[in-house]
């Protein structure tokens, strides 16, 4: 797998722990992860609260700019419409995602496939069926 | 003018005060406004920090809850796609602005004219050029 896709899914891993929909989301600079989250809408009763959005929060903290170009954000599961949108707004320069949804027009990230992305949500799923 | 725009309208006023486009929102339940917010992008250096997304997180906070359906957000400028989904993300009701962007499919705001929001962009923008 992907080393950094990897990553994101530990992210994924600390949502699903909690009863989260498990999605979990990095950003590296220069080889290096400047930030991680996990998604924490339940936790929080935020609906703004996706990995992505929480990454990208701390990494515009962390390089005090809110502009991210020369940065990289892989997500466990293809980002929705408020999430490319925030991208967007940082000038993330490349997108990577490992499990796909149908429903989202995407003009600017990439698919690496990985299967465990896709499992662990449909596990997650399978779990709040049987509860 | 419509009075919940007007209120928008006072938060754009805030922001351009403060050197930022002057964008303002608020949300309105049951006839009474929840939460307020203005864009304040450059001074927090976060992108996120649209003035929908600040009045979204707000709101979420007051009502301990991440659904704000029977909500509704008036924002001066009509949204970006960021704010767009957001706003999905977080079940607003209806969506109305006063000023409009010519790039951005949208399918769930109406169009509430208002001149002064324009303007004060205009202005802003003006006022930019010249310094």
């Amino acid at each position: 797998m992907n080393k950094f896709m990897n990553e994101a899914l530990k992210e994924a891993k600390k949502a699903y722990k909690i009863n989260e929909v498990p999605v979990g989301c990095i950003i590296v600079k220069d080889g290096k992860i400047i930030s991680r989250g996990y998604n924490k809408r339940e936790k929080t009763q935020n609906p703004l609260a996706h990995a992505e959005i929480i990454c990208i929060n701390k990494a515009c903290k962390k390089l005090n700019n809110w502009r991210l170009d020369g940065c990289d954000l892989y997500v466990t599961l293809q980002p929705c419409q408020m999430c490319l949108g925030a991208i967007k707004q940082a000038r993330i320069s490349n997108v990577y995602y490992g499990a796909k949804t149908e429903d989202v027009p995407d003009d600017i990230s990439t698919y690496i496939e990985c299967r465990e992305c896709s499992e662990i949500l449909s596990d997650f799923f399978k779990y709040l069926r049987n509860k």
